[in-house]
């Protein structure tokens, strides 16, 4: 039996930091964990529910009794089962509470055997394809999610693996890997999924069995890909990153999930063969993306039509879609790549995306969520139903399930994995990349290391590290000061230049150290050449965006009529706030000989923001991040 | 036999001006004089080509001989012959040339006999509907566009009527009409067609014809909107303008094709009944459609997914839906609004869209279309191949056909019918609304009034027109002063004040009136609360909307960094010229503190835009009408 490796979301073979697993990081408290316990307690039963509900798990039943004919739910249903039971897998390592850790072992149980039932003799494991009276295997690679399916279906078994070890569930997704592999591996079919997936799942699971085959097929399929192999969509070849091959590409574009997790494969093969020129092809599109594709909360793909990135600038607010499941594409590439390099500003972008896309995606009650992020409601909208999957992807309230419903498993599946993402060791010591009250314990140069966070973050700045372990010699611990801390980050009271704050010392148990950000509100500029937003700011604080909700507004005004004065965000009652006008509504067409100089404005009032996490969780709103600034205007008596 | 009344589009009972048809207004030279000439030339017999090609001619063929399991294109393909049958008919009666009014006479009677031996013996007529293996009639009146056919059908058979007489195609148009009347008019089945059209048609058959049935009907169907009698479509009720009654709406919204069908149907309705208040409704609703949901281009139509309107201030540039078909439906709604309150504001927007959307869709050659109008190109894109069908809306040049191809035939049937839109007549004497040189031959209080107008119209601003008949009594000569001269109008030297310049005289032949106006180049700038092109200005010169194309820059200068300097534009050899520069990119999160100041930037140089109507007309390029202002910045040296 092949053992589980650490506890980890990704492990790489190279790359400059090894990851510290679930289990190994406890989140103990404040934000992230009263969000995990929300997901354990609430989202892994709600979207079992959906599943049974719609039938998307009778799939499996049928498949399994050979009974195809009545197939429920889109060709992708299968997947949003194996992310439950990914997300159960880590719940059973990671979960706080120990009861939680039970229920999501009996859930785990109960969906994998459904599952494992449904596979074919040899192997093959799908329940849209390949049966009585449904499409041939692999007859409709660009659309049918097969792959795309079993590649969620081998992570889910690879968190199993590395969690509790082989089981019945993990045996059977060796045996669909092994299915993939002799049809599509080296020597096979020189063909890709319309949907990247399968790629990191085989990677991962390389890396968790040791299995060679694993991870040449995994790199097959990145090389193959953006050499016309599939049928051009209505959208273009670019939609399936199959316009241009990963190594010569400049930018991430087409289909936005898409792209993400091609490129996150990409790193997988890089780091694990040591491709130094597929890294660099990587991070080149990563930072072109960053610097012209990615809106303030860390979405990205603007487009609702196909759910692509669009062109450089182009970042409406209003038209934002920003889908969730992008969000957590880009978390789970931006960490390889900050695996892979070291380099903090991957974290920065990964706490951007946590707290202001996945974080804002999920409904505090853990049962409604988000599918696409818009930056901008102009409208109120009321248009949910909390008993019935929402038929669109973008909704004005958040929806309990969608008609494709990928966000609401994947968030479940990242949270419960989330420990997964806080720290990392390398031969100098260990790094934090993510605030949350926790306990870390990891080996560094043979040395036990336990240490203990402590922290209101994001709500305060203050973190506290105390390390509970003696060392025989000198580590380093490490902490990431985020870029927005912009100069004002203080170490045990010392200010702190450029993207760490490292403390090198033969600690001793009860030794703490003390990272101070600067987590005071603030005004966000945007790049001029980003027309939607020309003209206005943004305010954060630490790393939450903030909204303005029409619901904060006094009687009778209206957020389009709504301009902020340019003075700094104050802090009250723990609300953001800011000066502000309404200016007249015209009549005639918005078009005129003179600049508008918003001359006729009310008295002003304070405008009261809310983090964007938060939007939308007090009933419809019409809502903003950007906030119009009043033109400078010598006769206004604002 | 019925005979024709006078070759107009639209002939209302009521209302405050008479309009002067298709014939007793001939343009004779400039601007739209060379539009129509290949317009005739050109794009009739290349759009009969396609519908041949793509056989959504033998349809009717198949029809006829009762062999319809082979029906080509979508299920309003049928709408589209009868938009070049209706081209047809009015290019019969307008055409300046001889020989093209011969064409269109050859043309009209191929294409109308085989239309007509296409129907039913009971009336019925639809190529997709009824026959052997095709769904029942009227089994989807949301989606099927049956109505909506018929109303082509029937709008071309008035054009036919009022330029030529009764033959076999309007006498199937009568019975197509008896037959829609016998099943969905007062008394028959309580139900609406998902796309507005027959509501026109049959308004005006009832004109052209006397028969008050066809109004009836019309009305029922105006009247019988808006209360839930469609199912819902995914994008909601709105989309087909079935969520509100048209008298209690506020706004024009969903669908914007189908909210401008409508709407002109309302118009009818309300003129020919003395209905004041569903007129006052229709102008409450395009004032704020006028003031929040339209582009400077006169574009309506914000969002691609669903061509809709979108909501107020969406008016992203890059995003730009502004459908072909939405603004010859504006138009179509002006001119009736005109007709019936006289008021010239509503030719002002006739003149807009005119310019800059039909005149900006059609391609000089006659044989390529723009569907989708953007304002904003950010990549040029060479998308476009002339031997094939475009499968989207959105296209990178002109493309000779469309997968779904209304905008074509629409621009071809409204190019051959625009004489009916230049002038009117009242008892107080004749208006000229469109500038264009052309002869006008009315009747005024009994006496024959016949003018010539000479202009360059939009390259001048010099409108000279000349009485050719004598007159025994005063009669007023009124020109329209656009809204855009904005006081700088003069009538024989003398400044206009207000929207009308008339001289009211008992004219004599030979004598002049001539009308200045100033063209030179303005900027515009946009209402701030229009957030996509907060902090930007447009050029425009007379009634021309101009943009920048990328071709036209420096060379290695990219249109996304070009900002404009606050200069007033300059005319340069027939260009209008702005300053310029360009801005260094940067290649971060491009969100900071600071303000992004615009201060690293090039030499000024100059900017030379082109008409917005001549865009992509040198071949892929990227293309903006609204340019960022440089942020004043005292540091800056440019």
């Amino acid at each position: 039996m092949v053992r589980a490796r650490e506890a980890v979301p990704v492990a790489p073979v190279g790359g400059r930091l090894a990851p510290i697993g679930v289990g190994a990081v406890e989140i103990t408290g404040g934000f992230w964990a009263e969000r995990r316990a929300v997901n354990s307690a609430s989202t892994l039963e709600h979207c079992t529910s959906w599943l049974e509900e719609l039938g998307w798990l009778a799939n499996f039943d049928r498949a399994a009794a050979g009974q195809r004919s009545e197939r429920s739910g889109r060709e992708f249903a299968d997947s949003e089962t194996y992310k439950v039971i990914e997300a159960c897998a880590w719940d059973v390592a990671g979960a706080a509470d120990p009861q939680a850790r039970e229920t999501a072992e009996r859930l785990y149980q109960s969906l994998a055997a459904r599952v494992v039932a449904a596979q074919q003799p040899d192997g093959y494991l799908n329940t849209r394809f390949g049966g009585a009276g449904q499409p041939e295997r692999y007859s409709d690679l660009a659309w049918g999610h097969e792959l795309y399916c079993a590649g969620h279906l081998i992570q889910a078994a690879v968190a199993r693996l590395r969690t509790a070890g082989e089981d019945a569930f993990v045996r059977a997704a060796y045996r669909v890997a092994d299915h993939v592999c002799s049809v599509f591996g080296p020597g096979g079919a020189e063909q890709v999924c319309g949907h990247p997936e399968i790629e990191t799942a085989l990677a991962e699971l390389a890396r968790a069995t040791g299995v060679d085959r694993y991870r040449q097929t995994a790199a097959a399929f990145v090389e193959r890909r953006g050499r016309g192999l599939l049928p051009p969509s209505l959208f273009g070849s670019a939609y399936f990153q199959d316009d241009v091959p990963v190594r010569e590409a400049t930018v991430l574009r087409g289909h936005a999930v898409r792209a993400l997790y091609l490129s996150a494969a990409a790193v997988d093969v890089a780091v694990d063969t040591g491709d130094d020129d597929l890294l660099a092809a990587v991070v080149r599109q990563w930072d072109a993306t960053l610097a012209r594709r990615t809106y303030l909360t860390g979405g990205m793909g603007s487009r609702l039509m196909d759910e692509s990135f669009g062109d450089d600038y182009e970042l409406p607010s209003d038209g934002a879609y920003a889908e969730t499941c992008a969000g957590i594409a880009s978390i789970m590439l931006a960490w390889r790549l900050l695996l892979a390099t070291g380099e903090e500003r991957f974290a920065d972008a990964m706490e951007r995306a946590m707290y202001n896309i996945v974080a804002a995606s999920v409904g505090r009650d853990g049962r409604s969520f988000f599918y696409a992020n818009t930056l901008h409601r102009r409208v109120a909208v009321d248009d949910v139903d909390p008993s019935t999957p929402h038929p669109r992807s973008v909704s004005g309230l958040r929806a309990p399930w969608f008609d494709v419903s990928c966000c609401p498993t994947n968030s479940a599946r990242f949270l419960a994995s989330l420990p997964g993402y806080v720290a990392t060791a390398d031969g100098d010591g260990v790094q934090i990349h993510q605030y949350a009250t926790s306990r870390v314990r990891t080996v560094v140069r043979g040395m036990n290391v336990d240490l203990d966070v402590e922290t209101d973050y994001p709500v305060s700045g203050r973190v506290a590290v105390t390390i509970r372990t003696d060392a025989a010699e000198p580590w380093s611990l490490s902490l990431r000061v985020p870029e927005w801390a912009d100069g004002g980050a203080r170490l045990d009271g010392v200010p702190v230049v450029g993207p760490v704050a490292r403390v090198t010392r033969a600690f001793s148990s009860g030794d703490t150290v003390v990272l101070d950000l600067p987590v005071v509100p603030r005004l966000v500029h945007p790049d001029h050449r980003i027309d939607a937003v020309r003209g206005t700011v943004a305010a954060m604080r630490g790393p939450l965006v903030e909204c303005l909700e029409s619901i904060d507004l006094p009687p009778g005004a209206r957020l389009e009529d709504v301009v902020v004065l340019p003075e700094p965000p104050r802090l009250e009652a723990g609300r953001v706030v800011l000066r502000g006008v309404t200016v007249e509504a015209s009549q005639q067409l918005p078009y005129r000989r003179e600049p508008d100089r918003s001359s006729r404005s009310s008295e002003p009032f304070d405008v009261v923001l809310v983090p964007y996490l938060e939007h939308a969780e007090r009933g419809p709103s019409a809502m903003r991040v950007w906030l119009p600034l009043a033109t400078p205007d010598p006769e206004a008596t604002a």
